[in-house]
């Protein structure tokens, strides 16, 4: 079809961040680019195929991009992932996700840190931001101290939580909820009845900030820290860390992409999103 | 004082939940008899001593009751505990707080009941109702669906969060926050402004329905459900279970009671309830 053939010759690159606002568009490339040119030294080039780094439907109405960076043997990152999507609706609207990700190996057991910004209409957006921990927290509460109390990340989540279009956004997988941190920032904004560009508003003025500084503490305290980790220790985080990315992705991408890209296109992605890290 | 002989004449039992509104006494004596019934054979009487089982300060201003009963050894239940709490706030409010636990041993890895009810003015009302999980449910997704996803648990948790008067709570202390289960109901409750007699409308119509449904859950599916648990699996409940029992009475009473009570009446309270289970 003429759509698709013109996406076909005019392929989008993963930091165009497309089809959604500004601000929007703006934080995620100033995440981007914090992580990897804070951790260049250690990342490879994005060896990803293509197809895989720009994919489309055949209608061209679903189209979305995947960027992963593995690491050097040296370093504790085990791998960046970024990606973003665009879903035309049948309603009419559009549905548009980003999201950055960086994952650290079991040389540290530092959390790792997630962002993903799910905008489903002009006046709605969710918004995940945590650092996943790698360890029952239950069971190693000076875990907990170390990366939650001390850094004092629950005051991020209470500047967002104050603003009185933010409600608690419960993921419909309950797994989801089960490995992010005490201090989550899971919240769903509704701008609507607000005045227009409220939403804009927000994720320049409010949600910016927060994902910002939530990245610096990852990055110095976990990305950057020196954490020990003994041979059971690593066993541990092993099967931890394999358990939550299986689920996760079969979670994120299992049930949705079949549908929106067919499933051809939806192996590429997801035989692509367990390599990041997996095979190492 | 005569304030406080005429306590000591007159204490208060635990069943007498004092001070809080009739629906939400109703609830706390329904849920305190359901267990009591339903367990009856495997529980041992409350061997609390009487200034235990009531006290209160000497201004007669904070009062409280804590009922423990523990079980036979052939029972799947550790123990259950309950607790009334009154303290008159300087604001000339009072603060109430009321709950209900239920502790199952390591023959069964099956999650636990708690309840907590926390009335701090007459428009303002905390819940907290779980089944809190005895295992990392990250690493145990099998765990996850038999007891949280099979039950339908979250849908309990919807039916609340759809009230206009319910925001989400967040507890302070973040290790409260990690030992709770991803269905966990933790909401404020606030009705400024609405009607009087809302609250009450509230706790009746939605609040008790809703808590006797996952106790009803928890005595089918936990209490007398059965598990095959091994060895290792048996060191790793007793760990777990021993860490969050600590740590929460740590969190719950370490810092208030001896504000309250001054610390002879804390250290009362304290080692009572660490004597519950801890000691079997």
């Amino acid at each position: 079809s003429p759509a698709s053939s013109s996406m076909d010759t005019n392929p989008r690159k993963f930091m165009d961040f497309p089809f959604v606002t500004t601000p929007h568009r703006n934080l995620m490339i100033d995440l981007v680019s914090t992580v990897e040119n804070r951790l260049e030294s250690q990342l490879k080039p994005c060896t990803l195929p293509p197809d895989v780094q720009y994919y489309c439907n055949q209608s061209g109405t679903s189209q979305g991009s995947l960027h992963i960076r593995s690491s050097h043997s040296s370093s504790q990152v085990d791998f960046i992932l970024g990606s973003w999507l665009h879903c035309e609706l049948p309603t009419g609207g559009s549905l548009n996700i980003t999201s950055l990700s960086a994952y650290l190996n079991v040389s540290t057991d530092a959390p790792n840190f997630l962002i993903e910004l799910i905008q489903s209409s002009p006046t709605s957006l969710v918004l995940i931001l945590d650092l996943p921990p790698r360890k029952d927290l239950v069971l190693y509460p000076e875990y907990l101290q170390t990366f939650y109390e001390n850094t004092r990340l629950d005051s991020l989540r209470q500047t967002l939580e104050k603003l009185p279009e933010v409600k608690t956004y419960y993921s419909s997988a309950l797994y989801i909820r089960c490995v992010t941190s005490p201090t989550s920032i899971m919240i769903r904004v509704d701008t609507e009845g607000a005045g227009p560009g409220r939403m804009e508003e927000i994720v320049k003025d409010h949600v910016d900030p927060v994902a910002k500084a939530a990245l610096g503490i990852w990055l110095d305290q976990c990305a950057c820290g020196q954490r020990n980790v003994d041979e059971a220790e690593m066993a541990y985080l092993e099967k931890r860390d394999g358990l939550i990315k299986n689920k996760t992705i079969e979670i994120d991408l299992g049930s949705n992409f079949p549908r929106l890209f067919g499933p051809d296109i939806a192996n590429r992605i997801l035989g692509a999103s367990h390599y990041g890290g997996v095979s190492r």
